[in-house]
């Protein structure tokens, strides 16, 4: 079936996207191939201008299409406030609440002594550079709460202590929050911070 | 945000592909951006020769990148056996189990008087005229075992009855199947269709 070999290629290549396998890239490349004028071409040339123009932040690891990302390059977010976070995803997340007024720091990663992942090979160094460089005051570790996030947040801890405030996310029930879904650490952390009303 | 709009445009094409929504749109789009020179590269390009390349194989509607598709300018599989899926998706997965040598005919959907499709919207009337013109001697309906899909079945077996010999896929405990997880109408239709040892 060598008339198929193009598709059979986008195929393979979608059902390397995280979420979809391969059953799911078949529907995907189906949908894409009915839609192929108002779809298909549209998404190569996105792909193409991103693929062309994405880059990383060299100051802190957000993606954008020039060096310095427009948080970095914006003089109203010097506020002093740096936002640690594990990944891009991250950052979007705190973007989209649109609440946090400072810059961000993307470390790419948790350490991970399973894995091999050390600070060096996380954005850690700069991390102490930039807390110097850019006259930074408090630095919030919003890290996930897995067990590799809160190491990683100790380990930065450990390095900044005494340099600059430190603070982190609260824990507690999240809104919405059923307390018969959560679990027992949400429910006991929430409840050891309690507030009066 | 300027900077992000190729991405963010990336965001929203990809978040229209079946089986991704925003979020998941989001980390694929941030996965390719990490693999851009090994994975977003390629999928630009192999969009874009599916996009100029694909088209619907003009007799049987199967896709492919030339007029008529491989299997419909096989020689080896004009057997008179024309076997008739709702969907390219259909078609897949019987040449993937490998067993059937004939040809198919994707009808493009199911019959709905919600949805107001009619036969002339399928490629029902194309089936009538590639009965006669192929010397098709069976015409297997493997449509799914949905309403909408038996009803289809139905429709077609009256327009072709007489004409040619009209069969159906058997219906039974799929391989591996356990009883216990099996719907009530799958059970009852496989010991009607009982088979002696």
């Amino acid at each position: 079936m060598n008339s198929l070999k193009p598709i059979d290629e986008l195929i393979e290549l979608m059902a390397k996207l995280p979420g979809l396998g391969p059953r799911s890239a078949r529907r995907a490349v189906l949908h894409l191939i009915r839609k192929r004028a108002l779809l298909l071409g549209p998404l190569s040339e996105a792909m193409a201008q991103v693929a062309t123009h994405a880059r990383e932040c060299l100051n802190c690891g957000n993606v954008g299409t020039s060096d310095i990302c427009d948080i970095c390059a914006d003089e109203k977010r010097a506020t002093g406030e740096l936002c640690v976070v594990e990944d891009v995803s991250d950052l979007w997340a705190m973007e989209r609440a649109g609440v946090f007024k400072g810059r961000y720091h993307v470390l790419g990663g948790t350490l991970s002594a399973l894995d091999g992942i050390r600070p060096e090979d996380l954005r850690i160094p700069r991390l102490r550079d930039r807390v110097e460089a850019e006259e930074i005051t408090e630095v919030i570790l919003a890290l996930n709460a897995t067990v590799d996030g809160q190491t990683t947040a100790h380990y930065i801890a450990d390095q900044l202590e005494g340099r600059v405030r430190l603070t982190s996310l609260a824990q507690g029930v999240p809104i919405g929050g059923e307390l018969d879904y959560l679990d027992d650490g949400t429910i006991s952390a929430a409840l050891r911070a309690r507030k009066d009303i």
